[in-house]
């Protein structure tokens, strides 16, 4: 079979030394006989763990590869939103040409999974929606990428972006997307009740970009929560960003991280340094999934990202003071197996039977590889290498 | 001369593409005649900026270059203290090797200069101080470095240490370190009579890690202004990260910000993204002078930092949410011209003169060389090539 495999001196998890094999994409059982002839890749001793998972990203609008970008914007959310809009054109950022080039960034470092939310608005119309599915199907085989049709400028607030957010979904989205219920549409009953309703009719998960601080964002948080029960889609909601966990009061957060954990919402957060965030500690100690993604890449918003969600991982552990090993591996856990379970992904892991997305780490533990951040030794797609010591094997445009 | 030299297509802080002349290792005025046959280096076009300013770190106890050191440390601060004083002789974290291993990675990433606080402290006396001694010595035309004889382990609850820190700059340290008066020593009064006896004594600066947050780093606050004020020592004092200048009452922090410029102190601060911390455009609005370190890179405390000071521009404008490039700048400053200005270095910058400690950066802007970090063009110390390509001339040990 093409994508058999021997992959020699790997380490799983950091763990000992160890072959393995890799049969028609999948890890094979343990003690399964290797077949004659089979080709083998050396593993060199490196670390063996699942794909990396980009669970939060907007591959539509990264300036990757374009001159650089003065950035001159104003510093409310709305400025961002507007800058943006208007600039789309006048920079040629082309949905299809700047998401090719954002996922294999990824795939280059170790991320076999993306969940991109794109933007849906009536300027710009399914433009985002049909260039990102265009390099879906580019990439298929190196890297999986799912959709959230996104209503970055508002849902409410601008007549016809609901029925561009039905016509995503028909598209073939598989998310839908949501904004500041209040922050920005300023009607958090009306656009949670067509983002439900779009979820219910397509039978889709939801994922909610939730920047809405304290005890307003704790509103927001409680009408998802409330809808995610009354619709039974446990398991099928998450909450990105959810700064208002980062509020002061404890107490209220208590409340409401029980809330999230009964009803199984996952919570998406980047690790941001500069803003109130949610405790992932806390969090998971209350059984809720916590997934991470690099957010936004060097685009219009802010110069930051380069799509490493090794850095990202690190990035959670600072700003979370996690710095003993058993913590680090927090981090890392959170950005695969987090995101994978928010993503719902079948066969992910390195369990036997599971999909051969792989990543291979330069270092003696996870948490050496989350400080060093060396280049990938290598990246493996469904047993299939697709990048080696840091560089796709395919060029970006 | 040995160290004149013609760079060349060098764009000074991303401005025009221009030649520059170095004589005698500084910058010769506008206009001077090139000397026949001078060498020339080759600057292809790259960012000219003075070098990179490590305002603040711990050069003897870094565990860089040894096998991993699996943290299981407790969540104190007393518990971090305690446990590297515990283990440096099990680990062998020998000062003068480590802090070699780590000022050559400094030179590679193009910082020029570094403030090391160096532990002084009952149990191992002044072998760190010794042993960075002879980095310095060592290293002495390829990084300046600066010490500070720095109490960690506490300098009230440790009887004998006043006498050690005495010691410590007979011996040669440049600046009396301090640590939390009332967080560590229990006798804010007493560690800063010490504190600043001893800089009134041998007419040196003081660098003090203050970690006490809120009302309380607020009052340690105080009484270190009220000490600099009565011995006239304005814009010889830093406090070093002053993480109650984070604190919710804003009212208070202007208070203490007017007298911190009042008074000439600067602040350093990391940009830690996990606890509340400095504001820097606003203490830099006020006219306090702000610096920033990699703080410990690598040691017992926590795995992170790798010593580049322009990913420590990246943390500290994440953490302060700059984003635009005229902010960008800031971060960029705080890492060069804030540095050396709490250091008190002579001759440093790009001016006619200055002597020619320069990195060049690869990038259209520094924005970009900030978020790309790309390995090192070129860094030179007083003309002299001391890196090239991210690499040091000279090997670590």
């Amino acid at each position: 079979m093409q994508n058999d495999v021997l992959l020699t001196n790997v380490r799983p998890m950091a763990g000992p030394a160890t072959d393995v094999l890799i049969l028609d994409g999948r890890f094979a059982a343990a003690g399964t006989a290797v077949p004659p002839g089979i080709a083998t890749v050396d593993g060199g001793g490196a670390i063996l763990t699942p794909g990396l998972v980009e669970a939060h990203t907007h591959l539509d609008k990264s300036l990757l590869g374009l001159p650089w970008y003065t950035n001159e914007v104003g510093p409310r959310l709305i400025d961002k939103i507007e800058n943006e809009r208007r600039v789309k054109v006048a920079l040629d950022i082309d949905p299809a040409r700047q998401s090719e080039r954002q996922a294999i960034l990824s795939v280059s470092h170790g991320s076999t999974h993306i969940r991109s939310h794109v933007d849906v608005d009536t300027e710009h119309g399914l433009r985002g929606i049909e260039g990102v599915m265009a390099t879906r199907e580019k990439l298929r085989g190196l890297i999986d990428i799912e959709l959230v049709a996104f209503p970055q400028s508002g849902l409410m607030i601008r007549p016809g972006t609901a029925e561009l957010m039905d016509q995503a979904m028909q598209a073939g989205a598989e998310v839908v997307g949501g904004l500041d219920p209040c922050g920005i549409d300023r009607d958090p009953k009306g656009q949670l009740d067509v983002v439900f309703g779009l979820a219910e009719r397509y039978g889709r998960p939801v994922d909610i970009h939730l920047h809405e601080r304290g005890e307003m964002g704790g509103f927001s948080m409680e009408l998802i929560i409330e809808r995610t029960a009354a619709l039974g889609m446990q398991g099928h909601v998450t909450i990105s960003h959810a700064f208002c966990l980062g509020m002061t009061d404890r107490t209220y957060v208590a409340e409401l991280t029980e809330q999230l954990a009964r009803n199984c919402i996952h919570i998406m957060t980047t690790g941001p340094s500069g803003t109130p965030c949610p405790a992932v500690k806390e969090l998971r100690d209350a059984g809720v999934v916590v997934c991470s993604g690099s957010d936004g890449i060097r685009d219009t918003w802010g110069p930051y990202g380069n799509a490493d969600m090794l850095e990202r991982a690190m990035f959670v552990g600072q700003r979370n003071n996690l710095r003993r090993d058993d913590e680090m591996a927090i981090a890392f856990d959170i950005c695969t197996h987090g995101g994978a379970e928010v993503m719902e992904l079948e066969g992910y892991g390195l369990e036997p039977g599971s999909k051969a997305d792989l990543v291979l780490l330069e270092g003696e533990s996870l948490a050496e590889a989350i400080v060093t951040r060396a280049p990938r030794r290598l990246v493996m797609k469904g047993g299939k290498v697709v990048a080696e010591r840091g560089r796709c094997i395919v060029e970006a445009p």
